[in-house]
């Protein structure tokens, strides 16, 4: 753990409750490169009527157009949940360094997300992937998010 | 197999060959539901600068737009290559029923590109995923949009 993971977790947790207030699922993220936030994002799947529009996924998309380049190598992403393998993914091909995750992705699959049940770590191993890994930063928290949205009355999993 | 695959895949084929004019990499997909193209794209990593841009997730994004929906059950996606596991995963969330493809993941490894290097059929197994794949549909085709790509003088692989 690096002394600045827990303030951007932060971040990415706030970024998550803003997603939950306007009515979309609770997962957000956010890249730092160098102590500085380049891009942060939540879930919008609902908003933007696109099963891709992960909080991972805008927040790459966002960081490549900020940073005029498809290499994030260098960078950090903080995610409030565990990646999904399309979010991991994203995160290889875009050179990302490490992943810093809240929660584990089965609390997601607690809450009625349709996962595919393979973890960061396992996608890691297999894929022979050199990306660092530190999960259960702020991990109550995150979970938390999960209950703050299970408490709004027109919440929809997929 | 089914009557249509052929008919698909070379749309699929038609579109990464139209992405190599412009500059784009070989890889081209389309989805279609009941006989019908709801949306067909080439990779466009370059010209978005988006490295998440994948002919995949770019079909799956225009089909969710055109469908008014992010459940895409019932649909087929016809990649010329084999979905990354970005675009595999992708394909989960949005509920695609059956993946075809042309040429294997390793042939886009072989051309330089930085492929995490898990099969869709490992993928599926892992994840225990209902998706069903069909593999090497005009797959010599497929793997010969590489050796076009290669030929272009300012071809980028990532």
């Amino acid at each position: 753990m690096r002394n600045d993971d827990v303030k951007f977790m932060r971040l990415a947790i706030k970024k998550a409750r803003e997603g939950i207030r306007k009515g979309q699922t609770p997962f957000g993220a956010c890249i730092v490169r160098a102590g500085k936030v380049i891009a942060c994002s939540h879930n919008i799947v609902w908003k933007a009527c696109d099963i891709t529009a992960h909080a991972e996924i805008n927040a790459i998309r966002q960081a490549c157009k900020k940073l005029k380049t498809i290499d994030l190598a260098g960078c950090t992403i903080y995610s409030t949940c565990e990646p999904c393998p399309m979010c991991f993914a994203a995160c290889h091909w875009a050179g990302i360094r490490r992943i810093v995750f809240g929660c584990g992705i089965e609390v997601a699959r607690d809450f009625g997300f349709n996962e595919l049940s393979i973890s960061n770590l396992k996608m890691k191993g297999l894929a022979k992937s050199g990306v660092k890994i530190l999960p259960g930063v702020l991990a109550e928290e995150s979970a938390g998010l999960f209950r703050l949205w299970q408490k709004q009355p027109n919440r929809r999993a997929y």
